[in-house]
């Protein structure tokens, strides 16, 4: 049996719990292969199963390491667990509540974070594939040459997507953000449809076999800017310099934070140092200030400060690490582009 | 106040509850114009407001037509709500259970669908936007020139989503699909590097002012591949003439099941007829065995019967329709592409 699907086992052998019922389709994917493309109820117990949807049944029994069975109804599936004995039932914390509702009159519902703390830590092979992906990213973002662009903001950003699938991703991670001027300033920004000003920032990633790749550059331009840029860069660097295995994820993000708050911009850094990622865009653990969890060998965590100018522009810039003994950047690009 | 917002204070009146709490991006879009970018809470009381994460400020502000307050923590969004006097606190049934466990000790818990209600009956705004995005993701289909291309599945792909961006889309409303040869029998197929094959079968959407639309086309070659496309033509066809307001949901899907099992084929039409759309691409009610709702004036469903031969070729004709006294397809594509 799979390693992943063993340790699962394991898991609820100790916690005296029958069964994990998974719904997420990356940890459908993560446990057996196969990504959902509609609904499916991934069973973990002494003998795993899926209930794929009828729409699926070709595509799962292709790339699914685990027995799949075709999805009737609820009951049915309610009726199976109750002939195996399943009396405790663990879901994921995601779960909607809506599905909670059907099982909540037969079972004993724990939510456990089984699976979120495997998929924590990444295998050598997902780590080649986030690599994979990065390269890919990288490559695409010098290649779009954003100096040099006479165009709108939406142009670049899809110029960027598509270099990336023509270099050998299957998407992008994320909707990407090319964003320029005054707007920068949304950590989250949507290309516009007008002409790039300055500074730029793009964030952009690649997924490469369904792992994903995240990085952000600002590009800048006056002495202001460029005085913003050298503090986020100095954050950036100095919490990537800092991990290692032993510490708390706070402690990282406590390190990026303390120098912009230095700097007087403490309240201008509106979101987290970093998060996790993998098959998905955003996991855990993150670097927060609230997040306790220790970091460890094999974690794969971005590293984005950044200093937000509301009405005037805004400056981050990301790398993705993976962790061994010290934390190593993935990707050769440098933070500075010129 | 929005008459959104209106109508839900009356249903939680009327339900004796003294909030409503929204997670859903789209949901707080629809009531508030504001999308979130990471997490929000809405609150629907009295006095409506927003708890917005602190890097959403800025847009939250700017968008919002709801008050806006930086969320701090969740005891201190629970102790506001205490104070107010909130005792039951109703939900959206996709609230994660993970975040439903953090308000179960404080307020007595009721999964409510106020929201979906609302959102089933389109404005003469919203359709007028859905409309939009329908005819620029029709006009970029038929610029495409499809017939005439000698490209891999995700270069067509690829130009399928820039020519409904040039037209004026925000971006595609899904993952757009253009697969060909055996794999179009899988209903969510990926585009592969590999050259089409016959017959095509392209499912594209595009979204405008927020809105999506959504189609189907499959372009058969073979004296069989027409066979079948006929009897799904025929179940499109006569599912949209009999919809009207009135009848249930689940007996337009019968009308297209019906057809397609009198040709012996409805064990090959493996998924509902039909769902509707508008913020998401995927929204209540929906054309499918189950789904008792009547169908009503101002409702939004694709139509989109199809038949999947494992190993063979899929066919799948949709359209979105409007529903008034009957249902008009939206936009003029015809189903028949040559």
């Amino acid at each position: 049996m799979d390693v992943h699907v063993d340790n699962i086992l394991k898991d609820l052998e100790k916690d005296d719990i029958q069964a994990y019922m998974l719904t997420q389709f990356t940890n459908i994917e993560y446990i057996s292969d196969y990504r959902p493309t509609s609904f499916a109820f991934c069973i973990l117990k002494e003998e795993p199963v899926i209930y794929a949807s009828k729409m699926d049944m070709e595509i799962a029994n292709r790339n699914s390491t685990i027995d799949v069975r075709e999805y009737e109804s609820m009951e049915m599936m309610i009726g199976d667990l109750k002939k195996e004995g399943v009396k405790i039932l663990a879901i994921e914390p995601e779960l909607a509540f809506g599905t909670y509702e059907k099982f909540r009159d037969d079972f004993s519902i724990v939510s456990k974070k089984y699976i979120d703390k495997q998929r924590m830590i990444k295998s050598p092979q997902e780590i080649e594939n986030i690599q994979k992906a990065t390269d890919i990213a990288q490559k695409s973002f010098l290649e779009l040459d954003i100096l040099n662009r006479n165009d709108s903001e939406s142009v670049v950003a899809f110029d960027l997507v598509k270099l990336m699938i023509e270099n050998g991703a299957s998407k992008e991670s994320f909707d990407t953000i090319v964003t320029s001027g005054a707007n920068s300033s949304l950590p989250h920004a949507v290309p516009e449809h007008k002409s790039l000003e300055q500074p730029i920032l793009v964030d952009w990633g690649a997924i490469c076999n369904g792992y994903c790749s995240d990085n952000t550059r600002t590009m800048v331009y006056t002495e202001f800017q460029h005085e913003i840029w050298d503090i986020v860069a100095e954050a950036h660097d100095k919490a990537i310099k800092v991990i290692r295995p032993g510490l708390k994820c706070c402690e990282v993000d406590k390190v990026a934070r303390d120098i912009i708050s230095e700097y007087g911009y403490g309240e201008r850094f509106i979101h987290s140092t970093g998060h996790s990622l993998g098959l998905d865009i955003h996991e855990t653990p993150g670097f927060s200030v609230r997040d306790e969890t220790v970091v460890e060998k094999g974690m794969v965590i971005t590293v984005e400060p950044g200093i937000y100018l509301e009405g005037e522009f805004g400056v981050r810039l990301e790398d993705t690490v993976s962790i061994e003994k010290r934390a190593s950047v993935i990707g050769g690009l440098p933070l500075n582009i010129d």
